[in-house]
């Protein structure tokens, strides 16, 4: 099972990031999509398990999506997912599709319709919403009249989508809202996803939540439903700090995983995506390493011994239960997946396997002048 | 509007109540929920807005609710919410009605059908379902099959529930349970709520949530839905603090009750009840000065120029908007309030006329021998 | 007292702000600190109680200090504490002077010194040192090690210190470091200024708190120990927020102007400032707001009836003591600051003054051209 | 180095606990405090690292402390540090040592010092103290009196002790005291700690700090100013849950035990105590897998190749840095732990040794009539 397992990488994730205090710029940092493109076929390249990469529009708008596309394939990847981004625009400074103004809402909407034209010129079937739209001081604006015209927005989305397409709705607690977030919990997205239809999933950013939030409950609860569409993957010590997955918790990252597949969400159905900022640390490496951290746990969360927890829980045996999950998170996993690459015919270690293949050396080189791919662009 | 605010206090408020680290007794405690409405009683006496008492079972279980609805009665008050208590009883160490025992959740279930049984004896209209229900370990039992339990019983709870009747299932984060709690937020109770039809709607108790919560942006969304019940009010600073309401942050206080008055959830329909703790201030005041709270913030969210609101809203005018929601707040309305239970008949300062009235040092008295009523009883 | 209360404006709130997800420009933003000082100088103009502005280092960085300290008198405003900026050079990427390598700590060092040179230049007698310095992941960097390099600093900035010169040290828990931050709570600022001597105190920004923190504790025990330098007022809901102080919490601004003044820091030697960052409503009006809302905590927490809570404290009589405290809050005190104006001279409606002033009109129509100002310069 | 660690357990932890809704009462719990040794002998028995046993003071106190020490020693174990209680007296109901009244302050100090007699009837050479101390509600009391009162009280109980003895300061966020506790962080134990002198040390209760703290700054911290006297460990994932400890966040252990042992912290001066409530769980158990969950957390710090990652550190290696931390995290040490037992000559799975020994189905046989052990009595 590990060896099918699927995440997907995000374009993103290998222009620079920052924080509002600073962007700290890393030397062969892509200068356009295609370049994020080929860096995203490295960590597919070392792991074997990442094969496709998310795209953000306006970031990744090109001329040509089916160039783009073929492009990925000669890379040996595939476009994923279409992210949407109605947060940079002058215009959403008080919101985008919730926003007071009608012709903001439209302008917003018209964005959304867009992406899905994208998804048809390149055949993602996912569609992933995030909304930025919120308040930051009370009575700023209605918040019952902004979640009308959101799913006003939603609604027409919705009807846009073909067949085999489908959005991904996500939530987040706050930032850049600092009072009242739009979409601020799995309840709001569920509530709306529910109304819709099918086609219409929760996406669940692991960085999005309160302090305390038991995120595996949500993530069994939104299998339970059938709304479970799929995982930001990321880590967190304080707020949405959007590090490496499993690098602040991975316990957490192993509960998690325990839940997807006690509730049969191991498989395409439900996508997995990471979604970082590697501020600090040099881009590839940080989501190979992201990519091994979910393998580790995933792997961990397969050996638990089902029958045993089954009888466990059933006797009410708290100790009990609880020691045949700890067995398997306190299993050291690496051997298992060092033996899984190798069958696959890829080195045991990729890590050491990118450091050696000299392609950072080759696009540090490469990569001179032209402006670095951004959240800006 | 304010003379016909009703606010329901909760019997137990009335006995001694604590932290696990220890109870304290206070004077004049009740012995018996006959006592309790007597105290009650005082609370509506001088406030004129706490015409209904919420009964707990068992704590409050007498032979004959017929007797205990006509002492009501002569006191001045009524029952009101009748709150089913599945959480005392030893067998419920691992759960009630999501127990992985068949016999436990038969046991709890039978309790709730009880509940019902006696709001047919005493009119009452309302079955709050609170469940402590939760694991404190992962692994300890199955997240996933105790919602199935959860909604069995809740079906059956509805099944059982007469024309005129409703159930309000609440929320809570932790406590008791330290891992995974199986109502923990409003989205699980919302969803089940949802499936189960008109007669079953979410109660939010402003305790229960993680920190930061916006909690106003919950009540706006229920009322959207059709699907807030009504509220359990307190303060609090850190958990579950079980304060006097508006206590802690009386500004957010003022912003729920913004959002009770502009999506039409000021009305019978939806329960305003108190569910404190005095663990140490005296608790007939105790009530009182909740009472009061709840009015003063009602009579500041009533003040609110919704027209002015609603043009600068419409302008996208941040600061213009959020000062006219101030205006309000920062209003001193306890002249109003004042001039409004004089208009009632009743004493300006509902404090300092219970203060004189003598009560206190009469059940200090009188209440001699016996077992207080507390939380085990 | 009013009258004499002296609030401080940054200089960087008159320029623009956001999040990491986009900075929302402005119209009539300052392009240079001889423009901030203008904006500056009107809050003072109608307010009556912001003299003094904020310098941040090497935002607000001139050929000649004199100059610039002359025409901010001309405009009727002074030069108050000087902030280092130490996060926004390239150099600074895993830390200033806490950094690994000697270097950069160097070069870091320099430049805290250089502002120590622009507080001789300038006359300002504070110096505000806020250290982004941290790490994102476990066992980036040694925690202790970095404690060693952040004291001695310190130490070297406090030997340079002039007479009648301090420094404040302000604290917070996270961003953009997002695992340990190496002044993460005011224990750690504390410890190493109550080594270091008089000349070195805390400054307590309102936002850097966990969640749940009780501010005004902390305000009262660094008054306690002689080590409270001063404020940087803003507000928050969930993170460091920045918002308007005030905004979110009025009841906490309340508490912490309470401790204030029993604490007996109300007065020139602590420094009232304000550091916000107005993303997305006018700079100028966020100023005032912020300055009148610091000024009605403070009447408020002047009104409270000192006697009569001390003896309600000391015959434990809570409900009685808490009502003393809230009776002050609960008191609309804007008809007193708007005489309190009209006694000074101003308008008693700061924000409606400013509006009719045409000031605004007048920026936008002149800062036509240049680089608005913002975080980046 | 393993096999010289030395981990303490509670007495309390053998009895009954619970949460404020209800205290479950479980089979063979002790009776009294020589019933609680036995059952703490039965810890060291099996893990051969828990020599010592913690009393609370009055729940332990017993006739002759000295045939309590023999009694201890009989069963293979010694007293260890003393716990003071001051929060159960129905005169602390508004606090200790810091309450208003001089003769409640009298009275707790009395305790104290009673604590220290115990000391020197026992051999033990520390004193642990708590205080339930603080606030309900803003005003209640004198923030800052509060703590002079505090610091009377610990000059007082300093100067009591003895040569060899010391006493351990704890802090806690919140609970009892819902809005502001008289020793709520480390900064402030760590203040009145450093005025006093070496006698006084801070102790670190890993479930009592706000969200989002970074314990392992503390530990850092703390060492380098010679102030940690010890843990009080236990887990959690919301508030103070008391849970087994290393059952919530496992790599969080980790991470404290890395700073205990980079900053020498691991030895006698130290204490590494337990402090939990098995509310649903079996107690010896419980003790015995938190016990070995220490060890593991001990094992893999001690794993860690620091040479590696002090290079790694000063060459500002992010990923590198972080991978050698992670390398030693993700071992699995239990075999390693299993043959150090067996070289100690015991059995290599302790919870399975236990559940063979039938030590268990002795006490519930035996232990029949009397009243169960609680934090009542």
């Amino acid at each position: 099972m590990l060896r099918a397992q699927h995440i997907e990488t995000p374009s993103w994730a290998y222009g620079n990031s920052g924080t509002r205090f600073k962007v700290f710029a890393q030397r062969g940092v892509p200068r356009d999509p295609y370049e994020k493109l080929a860096d995203a076929a490295q960590v597919h390249r070392f792991t074997g398990v990442a094969p496709t990469v998310a795209l953000h529009i306006p970031w990744d708008r090109v001329d040509s999506y089916g160039d783009l596309s073929a492009y990925a394939e000669d890379q040996g990847v595939r476009i994923g997912a279409i992210n949407s981004n109605v947060f940079q625009d002058d215009d959403y400074m008080l919101g985008s599709v919730t926003h007071p103004s009608p012709e903001v809402r439209r302008k917003a909407l018209g964005h959304l319709l867009e992406c899905v034209d994208i998804m048809d010129a390149t055949g993602s079937d996912t569609l992933k919403l995030w909304f930025s739209d919120g308040t930051n001081y009370p009575g700023q604006d209605d918040i019952r009249a902004r979640q009308d015209r959101l799913f006003d927005a939603l609604e027409k989305v919705y009807e846009r989508l073909g067949e085999g397409q489908r959005f991904l709705l996500e939530y987040k607690l706050f930032e850049p809202a600092f009072y009242a977030t739009d979409v601020p919990d799995w309840g709001t997205a569920y509530a709306h996803c529910a109304k819709l239809g099918d086609k219409a999933q929760v996406v669940v950013d692991t960085g999005h939540h309160a302090p305390g939030t038991n995120i595996e409950f949500i993530v069994a609860f939104l299998l339970r439903e059938g709304k479970l569409g799929g995982f930001d993957f990321n880590s967190r010590f304080y707020a949405d700090d959007d590090l490496m997955v499993g690098a602040a918790d991975p316990f957490q990252l192993f509960r998690i995983m325990s839940e997807v597949i006690a509730g049969g969400g191991y498989g395409p159905h439900v996508a997995f995506m990471l979604d970082q900022c590697h501020n600090i640390e040099p881009k590839i490496p940080g989501q190979i390493r992201s990519v091994m951290n979910v393998q580790e746990a995933t792997a961990k969360a397969l050996l638990i011994d089902r029958a045993a927890l089954a009888t466990a829980q059933r006797e009410g045996d708290v100790l009990g239960a609880n020691a045949v999950f700890m067995d398997a998170y306190n299993t050291d996993v690496r051997p298992l997946l060092a033996a899984t690459r190798e069958e696959m015919g890829l080195d045991p270690d990729p890590m050491a396997a990118y450091a050696r293949s000299g392609y950072f050396e080759k696009i540090c080189a490469d990569r001179v002048g032209g402006a670095q791919a951004g959240w800006g662009a």
